[in-house]
């Protein structure tokens, strides 16, 4: 059979898209590797609206739920290898060699957060280990914290943090940020935030959670800071790799580049959550059920002007 | 006091940003008229990713629920009267005479259904009478509906709709449909779609809900139809009088004009839900949902340029 759509990826932009195309009676496959996206690696999550306190994974895994009570929806765990345009329709390679045919695809393909790879960072992932100061940071009241990195987010999200948090050391391998302006100068006038300039993490030491950090040079007189919990923001890398194969538009951030109805530049593709350009790179659990919604209406005009 | 923000509008986009701009510790005034906004009119909601099935108040309940759970969130239901530039500021006035000031705004105040005017309709609404067929068809699997009105949202109503229910009667005072024409032959295409053309409703007649319609004029040879939904889809009004009047830009289709991060024309006024051209005006909860949190994302880096 051929499937009026093809969603790729297994986190809240793919779930909430294939709650759509199947209430628009969209016979639709649902596939990816990764089950929960980002989301499932949200330890805990205050900022979906309507559950003041839930975790990633059991959140992710209603939205699954949902997605999966649909007759429409055929649900599928497997690495997409491939995707060709075959026609007017589309092919998707799953790593079974199994190919599955689509008329149209929306790929929620996420991004993955960059790791530091240094001792203790896997064993504390979720113990006080997290990849989203944004996301986490509210969780920290009156803890010491540590946010890793040089770029937008590690600044924005040492700002962020230094509003709940007792004290926030900024840590940064070079001297100068890649930051925009006025991010830095919104640290640097907060007095609870320290700069470690020019240092590294060398390890994430703890016992059942994150209790402290060791650095490769001495900061003020000691190569460890105690603290409660470590914020890596050291980047993303949107996981662009099969809509570029198939000639879509990459924008100069390396995000898959959409319009306002989440369309990329190949007729019959669509993009939603953390992979695109939308919601100004602002990437959230409600953004991506917004756009995962937005690509799903596209589909459906898409497919009726076909 | 000033607030960091005045956020107008109790909807799923207004209660969305709330629960963000509060976990940016912003001091937020929340105010509005109409707790849960176009959200309260839903009698059941089958497209909030993670609820297979809530009713539009309770899923508004538990979004005012989280709103309301910070102590950085004054809550307020109060009609605003007027907006106006204070200095670098904004001073919201509300009916009662009392004046807020804020450092910023976000609008949220959502749009009204257009409402028919006849007989019955105020009766039977949230009975059978709806004002949103992509929301509501899914429920009315087998059972004859009637779509009533001539623009996109009635023709694209209509052929979602006709993917569901047994008959849909698409019923337009003219002979000619201001729809998009790759709209009107999908609909013309479908053979449970029976169009009823220069014909108006008069009645929306029933008992504990919708049994029937009474037309103005016989329709084969019958001034009533039988049916068990009426999809009332004659347009929607944005509430753009607030945003307007301080001189932000309304767009051609008369909706609050913002950018990828929600931010209007005017410095420190954002917008975000079904009064935006956000999303490709697609209006669900999950688009208002990630406009809301895109909004009070731009609003704390507006603060901290300021």
């Amino acid at each position: 059979m051929t499937y009026d759509v093809a969603i790729v990826g297994l986190g809240a932009a793919g779930y909430t898209a294939a709650v759509y195309t199947a209430r628009y009676k969209l016979s639709t496959f649902l596939v990816g590797v990764d089950e929960g996206g980002m989301g499932q690696t949200a330890a805990e999550v205050g900022n979906w609206p309507g559950e003041i306190d839930i975790k990633g994974p059991d959140l992710m895994e209603k939205f699954k739920k949902h997605a999966q009570s649909f007759e429409e929806v055929t649900f599928k765990v497997a690495r997409v290898n491939s995707v060709a345009k075959d026609g007017g329709n589309f092919s998707v390679t799953l790593d079974s060699g199994d190919v599955i045919s689509a008329r149209s695809i929306i790929f929620a393909t996420g991004s993955a957060k960059r790791h530091l790879g240094v001792t203790g960072e896997q064993e504390f992932s979720g113990k006080g280990v997290t990849y989203c100061a944004t996301c986490d940071a509210f969780f920290y009241k009156g803890k010491d914290v540590a946010v890793i990195g040089g770029g937008d987010s590690a600044v924005e999200g040492a700002a962020i943090a230094a509003q709940v948090a007792k004290r926030v050391y900024l840590i940064h391998r070079r001297a100068e940020f890649r930051a925009e302006p006025y991010w830095i100068d919104r640290v640097k006038a907060k007095d609870n935030i320290t700069f470690v300039l020019e240092n590294q993490v060398k390890a994430i030491e703890g016992d059942t959670k994150v209790r402290s950090l060791l650095l490769e040079k001495p900061f003020e007189g000691s190569d460890r800071i105690q603290l409660d919990g470590v914020f890596i923001e050291v980047g993303s890398i949107p996981s662009i790799e099969l809509p570029k194969s198939l000639g879509c538009e990459i924008d100069q951030r390396g995000y898959l580049k959409v319009d306002a109805g989440m369309a990329t530049t190949v007729p019959g593709v669509f993009g939603a959550g953390d992979v695109t350009n939308g919601s100004n790179y602002f990437a959230q659990f409600t953004t991506a059920a917004g756009e995962g919604a937005t690509a799903a209406n596209s589909v459906f005009v898409y497919l009726g002007q076909k």
